[in-house]
């Protein structure tokens, strides 16, 4: 056995994956519920009402500014249970690892998973680890899934309750992952660097709903951008909204990449921000509490719910004084963004 | 857009992605909780203690007799929480897809995964999709995620707590999942077809427990078989495990294989059996119960818990009166079978 790689043994159920799971995983995972190391984790006991969700994570490439694989896998799910209004507790995490992987590099990917879980205050409950023949996979894709309970008794947040006189507010600048995976892909080298903002947002979301917002619908725009969440809320709660462009935040160096390479921020991938649709008389309370959290500088209101649409319009208000519509995107500017 | 295969287009966040789920994806999981299409599912109240669990599936080939990678996924994990005394509730269900995948195929695992869904009893959830280039991935990789309640309060079922005087018992023939595989990829003709024994174990098992049989310890045999979970115990509960040779159910074709091969049953993946460790005196009562489900007519009593000894040894009694150490396997007899 080759100890500075992943070998097909490590997958195998044998003395060599446990041998590997007490020496490399644990070291990063260890915990009173997971050290048990059973077929499954027995949980605490929860109170409230739970929320489950899973996200599958093949981002390539593996590390790049501002985050890796595993901070990204540890946020994405934390950010979708956020979404939703739950506080999230439990995350189990799937790994498929390419025969060859380097063990350096898989515990930089797993350090990375141990301090975002940190911050965010996951428990990694479980986990499984698969190893593929060399060629058969891209290094590593991992997949964590993740229960939560609702931070409230009586949120009910969807895609399908946005109403006309809700504000539109996105916690921050657009664009900052998908620009930081462009230029690690194709090795650009202009402008400054730009770090993903692939973040954790449960603990600057809790505040929010906490302190009475009401939020009607809340989502993270991931794949497809605002362009494409703000599309999914028209169209389920049958509304149109209108955003202006001239109050969303796009960082100076991301917007200049775009001009050179023909991309539009509102349909880039983010991995650390999050658009909600709130009350009109809360959207300034709302900004005020996203502000005070360092993931939320930027947060701004950028638009509102304008009218009853059944078709689900969304506006944008140009810098330049038009209106055009925001369609909801074909495919991504970009394959395997996270 | 071909509409026969899987393109990255239908990973994208878009318009494209929403048409594969909405037109593929839903026509065989479509259920009230999975259609809000949400980043999260709001679960019905849960009464019992959750017990949860993960497990990414990359067998190959993805087809195989008695089975595919699409009923493997959710019978490996509803019997992951089964083993754990589990009743499996809600699953989710994370898909990594190689671009040129065909959608036949896929329509084919997809109903496999709501056939084993439906015979168990469990809900698909939540859900992901993922797309990589062709050449990054092998066709598909399924992870599936699940929680369940226990089956009963006051169950503590542990890989460490078995005890001098329990039984061991399996619920049915060793080997046929990892040689159903060995002969589908190697297109060995000889002898008759085998087919896996891949099935959903929670509602042979759940009658046991609420007969109130004190099981102790449970697992069920996948990677490094039955050698590895009795050696995982042994160790786990500081205690010797004797096993008869002549009483452990093998079917005559797998045997005939497996001598040709040089493969051992012990040491064979399974996926559809448990083993159980449970007080001896209930142990008959156990096998009765267990002998009324389809997938547990061969189930036997084929060892006990011998003794104390920390260094946690398996030992077989053999067919020809000999006694051997049955060790820790080091790893698989095969790569990606499960």
């Amino acid at each position: 056995m080759n100890s500075d790689i992943v070998t097909l043994a490590h997958g195998s159920g044998g003395r060599a994956q446990q041998k590997f799971i007490n020496e490399v995983i644990k070291k990063y995972f260890s915990n009173p519920v997971l050290d048990k190391m059973e077929d499954g984790a027995v949980l605490p006991p929860i109170k409230g009402r739970i929320v489950m969700t899973t996200d599958s994570f093949v981002v390539s490439p593996v590390f790049f500014p501002g985050g890796d694989i595993g901070r990204l896998s540890i946020c994405g799910t934390v950010n979708d249970l956020t979404a939703m209004g739950a506080r999230p507790m439990y995350l189990t995490a799937g790994f498929i690892m390419e025969e060859g992987l380097s063990i350096i590099d898989l515990e930089k990917i797993l350090g990375s998973m141990q301090k975002a879980a940190k911050e965010a205050g996951v428990i990694i409950a479980g986990g499984d680890t698969k190893v593929v023949e060399k060629g058969k996979a891209d290094r590593i894709f991992i997949n964590t899934s993740g229960i939560g309970e609702m931070v409230k008794s009586g949120i009910n947040i969807s895609a399908s309750n946005a109403v006309p006189g809700d504000a539109v507010i996105i916690s921050g600048t657009l664009g900052d992952h998908e620009i930081s995976i462009v230029k690690g892909r194709e090795g650009l080298e202009f402008g400054a660097v730009i770090s993903s903002d692939c973040a954790p947002l449960n603990r600057m979301l809790e505040p929010v709903i906490k302190a009475g917002v009401r939020i009607n619908a809340m989502r993270d725009p991931t794949r497809g951008g605002l362009a494409a969440v703000l599309n999914e809320i028209a169209a389920a709660s049958g509304i149109e909204i209108s955003i202006d462009e001239g109050k969303i935040p796009v960082k100076k160096a991301v917007r200049s990449i775009c001009s050179v390479l023909g991309f539009d921020p509102l349909y880039l991938a983010n991995e650390g921000k999050m658009a909600l649709l709130c009350a009109g008389k809360d959207s300034m309370r709302a900004v005020s509490i996203l502000k005070k959290n360092k993931y939320g500088r930027d947060a701004a209101i950028i638009g509102n719910v304008s009218g009853k649409d059944r078709k689900g319009k969304v506006l944008l208000k140009t810098s330049a004084g038009g209106e055009r519509i925001v369609f909801m995107p074909e495919g991504e500017q970009l394959p395997r963004i996270c």
